[in-house]
């Protein structure tokens, strides 16, 4: 129904007089109707950004003929730019361990209604997820790892994911590092949980961490997989408070009601293509 | 120091095709630069809202020729707007009673740089502020209010603010209700401080209506002063947690501290010249 | 096995010279280990709150004598009170209509092992539900309710929940009004969430509400059903901000969340036997 | 006024049976009126904590007797342990550099009667802040400190706190690192405020920190200082959100406000004797 579907262009480049009316005018010019238009200019760095989401009812280019009129345009303003169509469900891939509470949430979402994005696969070490997905109808891989197997079992994910034309992968609460190579294919691709507030208690068992410093918050951070675990682009975040009388599974507990949300979050905003990563860091426009 | 300047552009008005472009096109034919451009339609009523900012260094139109050249465009699209300039410092009046919390951080605020106005008076229907008032080296008046001189002391305070320029209105715990003569002379130019989390709490004691039900999170609410009190459109709020522990005097504790941190931001919001009102609402571009 | 078990008093009663001392003695005279003891003098009344957990492993009294051997003590100072042992697992009803998303909730956190309850039956006057309830192996009962119906159906819900031994019966987004006669059997029993920061936006559509409103943050609301829509003791609330970008779709959305969250922090306290009522608002020993 | 007054027992031990009701019987044999009791026991390490407050009116003990009369129990359990009298008014020294916000913060609660303290000096290696100390009446002190008179500058410094009789030091923003020397002497009696979510940016310049790591949340943390920096006790920290809109000039503004209320929540908890240091975490009775 390309009368209720929206395109949206996302884009970053040097900043330059004149880049909002030039953006502008391309969608007037070809009868096109914004109906959301976020821009931010980094101060430091003199960069701009921006977020231009129009009807493609009326507009007078087609889908293919929109990244074609619209590159030498980016070429001059030397924009890297991605296009995106509202009525597209991207393909979404899970990895999961054994603590299932991502997981589980994001079924939940997705039964109701709350998550536009087709869950291809749920792919785990273990075994301890299959029960849960096979019962809402997805499929389930389990590629269990080894030290000696963990680059063929690797490969073998790879192949998958291409096979399934994943678009996006979840790491939600994967406790395996994916090599560099892997990372290298799905560049902003991959969103994991990490159970702490980033850059606090990175590394393994932060909850231990955050007991033992005895903080007063804890929290969870979505971010882009990086190869330098816990140091990728921060998507999203949030905290809760917590005491002295929090114990190890207190603080779990709440930690994971935390990491739930976070995640759903992270992932929304990717799903709506509201997210733009620049360095070490993201823009989004919320 | 017309180079480092900055104009503003705030405005609404039914939403058409073509006019971020239209108005974009405004400012780059004119040979300006949009630092700022904040957007928003709303889906309910199809209203657009619109903050533009632009550097007035090398604009090809002057102060003066801006709403002139302006004006037919907006005349067009039917357009409710505002033109601003960032090296305007804004008069502002603040009103205090005999709680003296919000008063003194505005005190503070200024005094640190944070508070980009001119406090032209501080008026009270008591004479506790004036101490902190003139010891900070700005004007104290009083204007004793009982049933019988309110509308006379009103009407004086009111020519007061016409002598000192005043543009702003600052409620911080103003004990007295204005009647609808004097906001209707500074309509979306008066922002009061209601100490609750409005809706919840009108009227008169919200600590104590708070205390009595027992609720197990309080706020503080900044909005607009309008004839129906406490209705007016809000522009910010925050909310922290209580328990059953919290007498009303630690209740008032807590609150005090909500209320001047609503209050700074919402008198920031303004001054930077980020609230369009629309209806009983407010669109806020943070 | 009695030796990991303790035992909970909950009590409340005009405060008096001694309490704490005359409390913990009852419990050390006969060879009991006190693991919590949280106190609570309420200044306004003067009325105290305690709840006592202890280990029944050594203790000198059998569940059975407990009972009998404090009665006198009780007597003597007025108490209220309540016995409950950590090895009991309550007995619940959940309540739902047509959203789900509460229900859902509580059925992914009994399955990770995070509520310590027995769901002994799922009650909605809508088919919805039936199909996930009965996935994971729960009991579903379907009453439908028409003006005509509502009293018998209500008395066969009674019956149901004597038949099934229910303790505790949880409201999760039911969207019918339970008679009197009904919450008179479940007094401080019947937990219900509602969709607002409460008091504000109590009654129907709160969603709709706070968009017109136009505020700026949002909440949600567990308490005790009364006779009384939505003025029964809070037992927990919760909030997020929202802004004037969000449609009543992002409201609602946002809110299914907080909804979650706050619903199972109260059910938790209560399955962990941390809440006192009194009057019209409530103790949480958290 | 010995029957308006009561006294405060922190105490702390390895876990024993019959601790509470020992504790509540000496208050009570001695005709005490227990109006707080909180008590944890931690579940690693069974080490238990307690704060009873009674009244003093009526009680059996003086001031003087009751430690004589405590200390025997106090060895037997071998408790670490403080007494105070709620009428007893603490002396500070407030430490500030070049930032005032937390100090004038400070200043506003105390003139207003939120600070149950009294500030005895204020001490800075720079003048900035001598004008407003002395005119709200205070004592202000300058000790210009460079690498070479730094430890004899802390010598003038304990000296003076010493003549003052200050039992409180509090760091509101001091950019000067204290020896081990002059923190050994206040041990737990020096609050400090960091502008950071601790562990996350310890250091030097927090803000800057934050804004490169592109985190959505920012933090402040008050501790207890200690040799090694930042890595204190924590009393109480808060956050606030951030996006990729803020400047490092906004982060410094939001994080002030943050600042002014963690370390007044700090010290307000320390000047009533609700902190209890254990190892490297603090338990907090709120």
């Amino acid at each position: 129904m390309m009368q209720d579907s929206n395109a949206i262009l996302l884009l970053s480049c040097p900043d330059r007089k004149g880049l909002v009316a030039r953006l502008s005018n391309f969608i007037f010019q070809n009868n096109g109707n914004i109906v959301h238009a976020d821009q931010y200019t980094s101060k430091q760095g003199k960069y701009f950004f921006m977020r231009i989401e129009w009807e493609l009812g009326g507009f007078a280019l087609s889908r293919e003929e929109i990244p074609v009129v619209f590159a030498p345009l980016a070429r001059q303003y030397e924009m890297r730019w991605e296009l995106h169509f509202t009525d597209y469900v991207p393909r979404v891939a899970i990895f999961v361990s054994r603590h299932l509470h991502c997981l589980h949430d994001l079924i939940l979402r997705r039964h109701m209604g709350e998550l536009d994005a087709s869950v291809e696969a749920v792919i785990s070490n273990h075994e301890d997820a299959r029960e849960l997905v096979e019962q809402f109808g997805m499929k389930f891989f389990h590629f269990p790892v080894t030290p000696d197997n963990k680059d063929s079992q690797e490969d073998r994910q790879l192949v998958l994911l291409k096979e399934l034309k994943v678009d996006l992968v979840v790491l939600a609460r994967y406790m395996q590092i994916l090599s560099g190579k892997f990372i290298g294919q799905y560049v902003n691709r991959i969103i994991n949980i990490h159970h702490s507030f980033l850059p606090a208690f990175a590394g393994s068992n932060p909850y231990q961490q955050a007991y033992n410093r005895g903080v007063k918050i804890i929290g969870a951070t979505a971010h882009f997989a990086t190869e330098q675990l816990d140091e990728g682009p921060i998507i999203a975040q949030d905290v809760i408070k917590i005491s002295h009388r929090d114990t190890i599974a207190d603080i779990q507990t709440k930690s994971k009601d935390l990491e739930r949300i976070v995640l759903a979050r992270a992932l929304r905003l990717r799903l709506e293509d509201k997210i733009l990563v620049h360095g070490a860091k993201t823009v989004v426009f919320e």
